[in-house]
């Protein structure tokens, strides 16, 4: 189970998060442990390996932290009864998750009518959900995406939307400033929710938002407020993955340093509002919010 | 000979207007034309090709202009007299725009210190001799240069200053925001100057100029005054060359519009110096140097 | 009672509520119904009526649920019992609205000193209420109010204040900028406030706004908390009323297209504080403290 | 005649200058004077009575400079040559106020192009010309005009617009906010322009110009060049008009102090040109470009 | 008693508030009364006795409240049984404060890495007490203080980071903009934090604030959430304490004014975030923060 | 000479200038030389001295350059004759430089009206020449210094205001943000102009500027235009003096770095005028204002 977590080629915060609580509750269920205590050091063991997978994904912590905290609260003695309670949690968890993405493109899909320009970056799921929901409900909007190098995931956002059949422009990362303002307004997705109240997103949206700012366009996050990193409020940065110089230029010359961090923080100063299962609220509030709403995530 | 300057495929204003005044000389000297008169028409053919070729190239025009004003202030009837005026005054422009460029490498090299961080964006030659006389000038600095999509000329830039010897990373643009704290100063080429003291360059300049002004980095321009456009002076705005959508994604679907502009404006509040032969100066005074230094291209 | 409603004349979000509430009271204690159920019923068309009269009114939206929502929330089954829960929950309405002002002008008068000049923009009885406090409390102020076109209330806060003996200046809207540097702060009231911690106000406030940040001087909003939208929340923008253009220009040419919206928004950024029944707090916060304070606004 | 001047009851700098010229011709060519010294005297006495009419009108100022300074650099002794020159100069003002109105419509209208939204604010016979200019050219734009109070003159502006047949909205002074994002361009006139490279323009314009610059749209003054006021330089404020508080409000309370500036300063940083007779140029050019064009005017 | 309070020379929040509790527990100890209504009124008089001592010293008054507010709530009669009750609840609130630094300690030394160059303003026991656990984790980092005038507390600083070993860089306050670019971020201590999430602290911390914002580095405050003031809930400003000429210019000439005043307020917007007990919260949040954990401290 | 020039302890770019004048016009005078040659080569000597006793003293050496340059461009041959006309060169040049002062206090002095509030910074005898003027005008009005650490020369300016009997205030430079809203305008002096169009002054002056544009509060300079200098158009930095760590703090620890630039820049987007002998110009303009007056200063 180790070696498959290890290597799971999933992306996006969502998908890893889905993984890592059907991997435990995989796990649990093919479990030889005897004991509860046998049971609760295999799941330990699990979380540590899925933890080390993937340093900085706030939003499977959470939900590993969600499932396997079931078992720890839990004064059930009988394996088969843990086993049936990471079942349950794991299914709790990710219906939490659908709902919290529906009312989001619910919430949001509001901030779009007929002839509104949106203008995004990368590929985000909930982003193209809140999207395909405006879609459904007959607005005819407009999308404007940038290529999102260096991988180009604003090709996956345009032919999604394409399939929708939404008029949708594509252009490179560095057009954003002289295409801005046409748009009404801009919508990215997120990795990660600070205490402080930023945001860790795509590398390149810190731009956008200050880009977004000096043309008075509002510029809002969608986020399921599971995305909260408890370790920011203890002073912990949100860790910025470096990837490999190979994803910007294969054949480089070999004394050229290539510097490729994958994510960046966008100051709450920026962002107009997080839209999250409770509604849109102001960055500032996030940390308040998920104390009221998830108050074990903090613990 | 029009052909041949149609199809001519050299990049930069700089290597355009070179180009472009070795191509009237060599139709000069190749004449046919029996009287003054006839050689008049025949430059003034020659001037509509090259200007019809590449639209928006003020220095390309103002080369062109240096060049033929010369038979048209002559007062000379021969032809072969004329011919050698061409030459000659061929050959002063291109001193000229050499000295200028000498000048503008030593006026500027003096910015950058032993352990100084540049930043610049594509490739632009009179950036690259600034460096290159301050890296022979035995300075050890640093350089950070974007890839600068679509057509990777950052790469380019790469590439001399590793054969320099200088130390230097390549980022996409897009993590422009995340390095330029790190600079000292951000120096960059120009295709145009205007009459309100913008300057026309590379697509994704200004946004990398506003995020310089966010994170208190100088932005300096170095260019000759002599891509300084005229008619910006009369209202028009410098136009900007929208290319091929193959550039940014081949195999694109088809119902994507991708919007490929090549150039953008940099407004004179965001520049710190322009560097040019005349040393620097703000880019407010733009106009009026060139009105002091160059009154014919005003005529 | 229905036609009553909706023809009510009356001006201001305060004012509107309390006639929505004394309507809702009046209603139910002429009632004719024979059943809890009837009865119910007739409250639901009452609200009804009320809400489609005026679109946009948070205040009153929030005033009827208050009332109505103790007859929904009661287990009494006779008539009589809940026309009496209806008059008293709609008299405990009043008077927390009575109360709130009355704090709000407690708060807000100890940020007016002697020899404090207070600008302030067209007329809001919070406001007033406030200004008369700090005036019978002895403090010796000024008042720069705007003439608020397209009707003119500026002119009844300007009479209000010199009945107090306030010395007060009129100005026309467009000469804010070049007064508002005397003031010492700007103090406005609310027609409604955003989750996202946005004010919506009276059309011109929202450049009063900016014009005070350029100026360094404080910009305060007064408002009940009940003026608060939940349905912001729920991702709906304010709607903004626009009204006739006659009120502009009696006689205009009639393919002239008059604009004439009544109120804008200010956002968070440009708020100093929310002077609300809480105290002073930020305009980011007014979300949770609603949801502490009134959480069944929410529900 | 001095009595004719000081009521003259003619509105606008340009002409009021146009009229303080006539005046000069007329007197000089009635004069009775039987000396060059007698006529200098009387052109004495008539340039002061016009001053004293009009306090702060740099473009009559510089009119009446031009056309007595032909008597004063004159070393003719004639009377009736001296009223000849009088006669000769007065005119070449003249032609030379309408050949710079024309190159401003000229040059200003290339901002305009199909679909073009221009902002304008009060009315100004240069702007009106300009967009004259550009709706002959054939091009479909749209203005938004505020109504401008206390005298309405955005009425005037509205109805000239509709009378060539361009679509025309107008809106209150204080919903500038929320309509110029819908603009491409704002456009206005200048009462007088500053060594410091300022503006003096109708009251309001300085708000219209913060908030151009919040939503990033471009801010254009038309001027011609003789309305530098030469006293700026030598450290005179403009003086600002105050105007009648009849204006504003007939009937107004006794103790209600009214305050009505006429103008109001807009500083060069929020000027992205100023399109004069030489062109467009940056607003810090504005007294270089004198001092070229026009020395006389600083002596 | 009163006499030995009201001298008290102790410098600093934490060490008035230390003082003051200790005051009170050694009042308490010595106690004469014989009821428990005379040693209530006892308690009250040395309440109003330390108030009047330190008008504005929100940490004090809410120790003075934590220690007394027990007495005020038990129901216990005897004289005896309170003495004890002042005696463990002054140890718990010195508990607490000295909990608080040291959690303070822990979330903010995260912050600082090696090479890390820590920007601070006048003497905080608070921050050095970070400082000093940063590099007790053996973290290699530099500090620049501020000499701070007019009492040169930032020498103070400077010996202590001396000592700890750490490279120290002391400066002039007016130096702050030149210098301010080398640090990574800025870390000054409190003396108060208010409703609307602002600060306040030693004079020259919001030039610093401003400074820090122009060359995008961060700003955070470290703060106990006891030094919130519950009287700026109330509208209340504040208060700021003029201190003696003489501390800036012994022998000044009589008739020249002095001002001196020692704390100014810092806005909420120039603040990356509070690091208090409970981790690095926005400053938006205190408020909410302190009616969630301390709620006492409103009432 | 040379030993009396280099220990000049002459303080203040103005006296600096006028002592090294002197200086030459002395050596001159008393000049053993008995060629043309031998006295030119004197001369030079005299000047490599100068300039190596003041590394950065742009007036200074434009001073040198009037002087000397007088017998470079002399075709003269006789000794006395070429002394005769270092003095009088020597003599126009202070004659100049007196005059320019004069201009600089006759112009900016009309920018103080009774009442106005002036805030300055160090001392500048070019200010206290400024406000001599004003205050002899019979104007009444008041000034706020700062006290310029670390050598306190604000206390000079505060001692000259209250000779001349005008109100003045004095604070510690970072009281600067708590005061400067009461200030009608700022007014300092300048060491050094540059090409770019920005201020080289004390250290302190660019928090000033930062400072005054956020209260909008107009900030101006005055400055000799000779002030200018050429090497700035060159490339050069400005190089700013650092002073000995003693000014700080005497018997500060060993290993304490003191940092103490006695200089700093302030950009010209800060500076509301030049107010110089040419009146009131944009620092845009400078450069070209010294190209167009004093034309030998660039060569």
């Amino acid at each position: 189970m180790a070696d498959k977590i290890r290597n799971l080629e999933i992306r996006g915060a969502r998908n890893v998060a889905i993984s890592a609580v059907k991997a435990i509750e995989n796990a649990a269920t093919h479990t030889k442990a005897k004991t509860a205590e046998a049971f609760a050091e295999e799941l330990l063991q699990a979380k540590e390996v899925l933890y080390a997978a993937r340093p900085t994904e706030p939003l499977m912590r959470n939900a590993i932290k969600w499932v396997i905290g079931s078992v720890e609260s839990s004064q059930k003695d009988e394996v088969k009864a843990l086993v049936r309670l990471i079942s349950s949690s794991a299914c709790e968890f990710l219906t939490n998750l659908e709902r919290s993405r529906d009312r989001i493109a619910e919430v949001g899909s509001k901030r779009i009518n007929n002839g509104t320009v949106v203008f995004t970056h990368c590929h985000s799921s909930t982003v193209t959900h809140l999207l395909t929901k405006a879609s459904k409900g007959m607005k005819t909007f407009r999308v404007i995406c940038t290529e999102t190098r260096p991988l180009f995931q604003g090709r996956v956002t345009a032919r999604e939307m394409l399939e929708l059949g939404v008029e949708t422009t594509l252009i490179i990362d560095s057009a954003t400033r002289c295409c801005i303002k046409q748009a009404d307004l801009v919508i990215v997705g997120a990795d990660a929710l600070t205490a402080e109240g930023n945001v860790v997103n795509k590398i390149g949206t810190a731009a956008i938002a200050l880009l977004a700012q000096e043309a008075r366009v509002p510029f809002y996050v969608v986020s399921e407020l599971l995305k909260f990193d408890p370790a920011t409020l203890c002073g912990h940065y949100e860790s910025i993955e470096e990837r490999g110089r190979f994803e910007i230029w294969r054949g480089a010359p070999e004394n050229l340093v290539i510097h490729n961090p994958a994510f960046e923080v966008v100051r709450r100063d920026f962002i107009h509002g997080i839209i999250c299962e409770e509604g849109i609220i102001p960055p500032h509030s996030v940390y308040e919010t998920v104390v009221r709403k998830y108050p074990w995530v903090l613990m």
